[in-house]
């Protein structure tokens, strides 16, 4: 029986699965093999898309010329997710051994629309890049007092969770789950990584409300994982202890984690926070990170499960008046010494950049730095500290950056092994992640957790193709102007050259560029009179930029040397400096700030052009997003500006005003 | 009937009317003559004391040499609340017209102990200076998502709301009325002046547990009064306008204030916060304050009530780039065209410094420009901005400064018709106000409310007196080295020179130097490489120096004149500018911040030096809070220190450490 497809809620955007998107498909002869839930899904697809376009679908016939697209079982064993295609004598050919092979399949034939069907094709082998394609849901079930329903969440409510359960309809989360197999996404963790106390209680008496969200995700071919908290067992299990080398406590995680198999037999496994924040873990019993995980790892490991286990472990109540500690070095410092210590089946969860998802960090020396242990990347997608899709900021290009990164020629191993992960930007808001626009970013990451070197233009074309099928040029033309160089202009008006933060304390939204200067977050600028930067230097700093391999170690460690784009992050340099640019860092301040404002005009007029080529809700709620964003943007340009003429003295050499 | 003590809850501590206070009264022949309701609190205040202390106390009987202490109607007429004391021949005599009168009489007996039992005294007529000494609580019946349930509230929940409701028993209201009426205060305000959408309904169908409340504080003189918003019309009246001028709606207010009275026949009247800080007011119908205040002052005009108007007036969505809007300018540019317009029972509240509660602000040049309207300045008890009942800092000082500042013969009598008003600071902390020695500051403020010119130390006096009844002159002189000098440290270690903030936006504790800088408040310091705070001059700056009569329009002028304490809030003026004590700013900030922390430090050892003078719960809670204090005062020194000079550029001429 074909599975119908979830029919969104009234006044849901179909963000990049519109009907109109499926009209080449929909319009022909299409012949559907195999067996399989998952084949059930295709053949609803197909199915739905023949009754809106006229074509006609057929089960388990003969392969023959009367087709203009097959699907159905391949010849040679590409795993459960990889597929074929071709084209020949008129017919074209998705083979693929597992049902998520297939429906990929689909979705990529979509995605090619009518040249899918054009011409011959020679047969194309397509398997994911890395194995996990993972979205992490911060979403509480009970709404946080400050952090609200869904933390760094600009999207309105969660998606999973209302009144304090699990929602009842879900269709909507059917609908999600669809959105995110089109771009290749095959896994979600469904609460917050800060598991609160009712949050807790999924594990166990609540699993029931985890299952239905499996069931929800299963037909898309999306597993369903859970984050827990270390604490568990003495808070969900009554014992004295959470130590992980207690045989109590393993006991009781082996008999939880049997549970969440009988009500899930595909539960794909745990996502930890520990150590971290002032969340419990293993420190409390003089227990290592490799412990803890490879505690939870052996619970799983007989039900084929996985912890992702979080490296994001730092010293939160640093003294800002010690300058020999930094955060930066923290996540290499904790975890390296634990290489080859990590079980099979356990994750380590690693930031792409060594602080907190900056607008412009470099790629952490962790990942090429753990060869034996399966790395997970971590992104976020949610736009905490990038305009929190107020802000148009499309962060491909900056992902595509880290991914391509070469630290040597292990890291991609280690990377494919672990997967790629991140923070999900969605919820129940009808455009799915506020800002419209902010879908591109949901999209991206997935098709780049697929193929990590993909161009992230080309991805983006893919977005728009999807999203406004029937576009005209100058409206695919106008996206990609507001859209491609959007994090360059967000990073221009912001924090300079690599520096970071300067953000407003707790909610993180807009200018303070002293917000976090005396905190215990470990997040500094050390701005004086005289010159700003943070001296990561191996010889007279913290030594954080001898934890890269060759030749970045040299090339960070001189201010010479180092890219202008991470100077900051990397010395602490005079407002004199000369940038490899040719421009003095003060004046590359003061004119990165007045462009980015510029350029955030320029789109904001782009924008209003396109009025009549998108629908208007779409319009509507784009522009005004712009009318903040610029707002925002003046404001960070004059604080930022006026901060720093304020502290150097130095004027603006082009006598524009800063107040 | 004499009216039983009301009886503290098992652990609440007895402030300043501990059953030894009243050693001497207690032991004594005391005859009570009159009647009336507060008779019969006087009646039963003594007769406690009598059952611990072994005295006698009779009603009624003719005056003669058998008693030590009469208590009974006086000659002549002091109002309701005055009283006169005298001792002639061994018989103490209290003579009052009004039951508060005798209350008050009473509790300055307590106050002298046995002094009031030695010798001959001659007749001493005792009326309080302001007629209305009271207290608005910022207490929030339904507890606010960020403000918690006592707004700027230090001291845990509200004494009179609970569950959303008030309180079931009230017994503890009943105690504090009674602590008020031992120090003067006679009117309680009993929510927040942010009226939220629960709080409104106290004026109409929730006026029952209002009454409640007025029936607990009654019997010790206490008049109710409510926070309301000017909004009630629309927001509970089903009107669609809130227009002061518009029949239906004065209507609204007549009845509505009718039924307030038909359920308090006593009420006290009304507070309004109105177009401030985004609350509804009268602006938005283009009337004037006068127009909203009146339109309240009539419908409580025909019962005797009062409407508390508070001045509190500014635009809180500045520009920080606009250097022309001085937010200290807006009370006295908004109101003064009023003067004269305000009906005869509005109250014009007024805070006492032209911004917010700083510990160092000039006196509002408002108080002295509004000869011919009732004027109440407004003091906050509750420590928002002096330590938050976290840090030991004895108000007495500051509020005796304002008090007996003299703008013109015409400041006393507007005061004097308008009353003292202030922010309480107690809340449900078993020692009422959180730190035990901050109930030195509700104390202090109902004795200069009573006495504006009272020494601020010999108030102190009487609170260690009735506290610690029983205190070596070790004790008395620890306190007094712990407190009377506490304000001038707080000000030291936090934002120098009278320039203000620098806190932590939103909850206001603990330092932040740029954390209003560049915010829409109002609230900035200007600082750059050169110098350092406001220009408000009348010559060059914003003008505001110019609000104030002579001497002070020239005093504060030039910076030549300006007192030191207030430089950075009249003048902007370089690091190496020479104060009058002979400084640079810059070297006494540093010198400064150094000597607060370093008097904090030796309050602590003072503190510690009095274990076994002190029971062991009050002393480990102010020891504790010592730590605390100690802690976030280094952490004052330390940023604002650093901050400066990284700014100036200019190092300790003492070589003290400057991070």
């Amino acid at each position: 029986m074909p599975l119908p497809v979830p029919v969104l809620p009234e006044g849901v955007d179909p963000a990049w699965l519109p009907p109109a998107a499926f009209r080449a498909v929909g319009g022909r002869r299409t012949l559907i093999r195999g067996s399989g839930p998952l084949v059930e899904t295709v053949h609803g697809e197909v199915a739905q898309a023949c009754q809106l376009f006229g074509g006609r679908v057929v089960r388990d016939a003969a392969p023959d010329g009367a087709y203009d697209l097959v699907l159905g079982p391949g010849a040679e064993d590409l795993g459960d997710e990889g597929f074929t295609l071709a084209r020949e004598g008129g017919t074209t050919t998705v083979g693929a051994c597992g049902g998520r092979g297939l429906l990929y399949g689909l979705f990529h034939v979509v995605r090619l629309g009518e040249d899918a069907f054009r011409g011959e094709r020679a047969r194309v082998v397509h398997r994911p890049a890395l194995a996990l394609r993972m979205l992490d849901h911060w979403d509480n079930v009970a709404v946080h007092p400050v952090m609200g329903q869904v933390e760094r969440g600009y999207a309105g409510g969660s998606l999973f969770w209302e009144d304090g359960r699990a929602r009842g309809g879900l269709e909507r989360v059917r609908a999600y789950g669809r959105l995110l197999a089109a771009c290749g996404i095959n896994a979600v963790a469904v609460n917050n990584v800060n598991v609160h106390e009712t949050e807790a209680r999924l594990l166990t008496d609540r699993i029931g409300e985890v299952a239905r969200l499996a069931d929800a995700f299963r037909p898309y071919g999306i597993r369903t994982h859970l984050s827990v908290t270390f604490a568990a067992p003495m808070l969900l299990g009554g014992l004295l202890t959470a130590d992980p080398l207690d045989g109590t406590v393993r006991d009781w995680w082996a008999g939880a984690t049997r549970r969440v198999y009988e009500a899930i037999p595909d539960f794909g496994g745990y996502v930890v926070k520990a150590d971290s924040e002032g969340r419990p873990g293993p420190f409390a019993y003089g227990r290592s990170h490799a412990d803890g995980a490879n505690m939870l790892a052996a619970a799983l490991d007989p039900f084929g499960g996985t912890v992702h286990w979080r490296a994001f472990v730092y010293d939160h109540r640093q003294d800002w008046r010690d300058r020999t500690t930094d955060r930066a070095r923290a996540a290499y410092d904790h975890f390296v010494p634990l290489d080859g210590e990590f079980a099979g089946n356990a994750v380590l969860q690693v930031k792409h950049g060594p602080m907190d998802f900056q607008a412009r960090e470099p790629v952490s020396p962790l990942i090429g730095a753990m060869p034996r242990t399966r790395l997970a990347v971590e992104l976020q997608v949610t736009q905490e500290y990038t305009g929190q899709q107020r802000h148009v900021c499309w962060l491909g290009p900056m992902w595509s950056e880290v991914l391509r990164f070469r630290y040597d020629d292990t890291r991609v191993g280690g990377l494919a092994r672990g997967g790629l992960v991140a923070v999900s930007n969605a919820g129940d808001d009808p455009f799915w992640t506020g800002h419209p626009l902010a879908q591109a970013n949901l999209y991206t990451f997935g098709r780049l957790a697929w193929r990590p070197d993909a161009g992230p233009r080309e991805v983006l074309d893919e977005w728009i193709q999807l999203t406004f099928p029937d576009a005209p040029a100058r409206l695919a033309g106008g996206l990609h102007a507001v859209l491609d160089g959007s994090w360059r202009t967000y990073e221009k008006y912001t924090a300079p050259l690599g520096v970071g933060f300067m953000v407003q304390p707790g909610h993180h939204y807009g200018p303070s560029v002293d917000g976090y200067e005396y905190s215990p977050w470990g997040t500094y600028h050390f701005a004086d009179r005289d010159g700003v930067g943070v001296d990561r230097s191996a010889a007279t700093g913290t030594g954080y930029a001898g934890q890269y391999g060759k030749p970045w170690s040299e090339l960070y460690e001189s201010p010479d040397t180092c890219p202008d784009e991470l100077l900051l992050f990397f010395h602490h340099v005079p407002y004199g400096h000369v940038l490899r640019s040719g421009k003095t860092v003060i004046q590359h301040i003061y004119d990165t700030h007045f462009e980015g404002v510029a350029e955030v005009e320029e789109a904001r007029a782009t924008w209003a052009s396109l009025a009549g080529l998108v629908d208007p809700a779409r319009h509507a709620r784009v522009a005004e997003r712009y009318e903040e964003q610029l707002r925002c943007a003046r404001e960070w340009r004059d604080q930022v500006n006026s901060y720093f003429f304020r502290k150097s003295g130095v004027p603006d050499a082009r006598g524009r005003r800063v107040y």
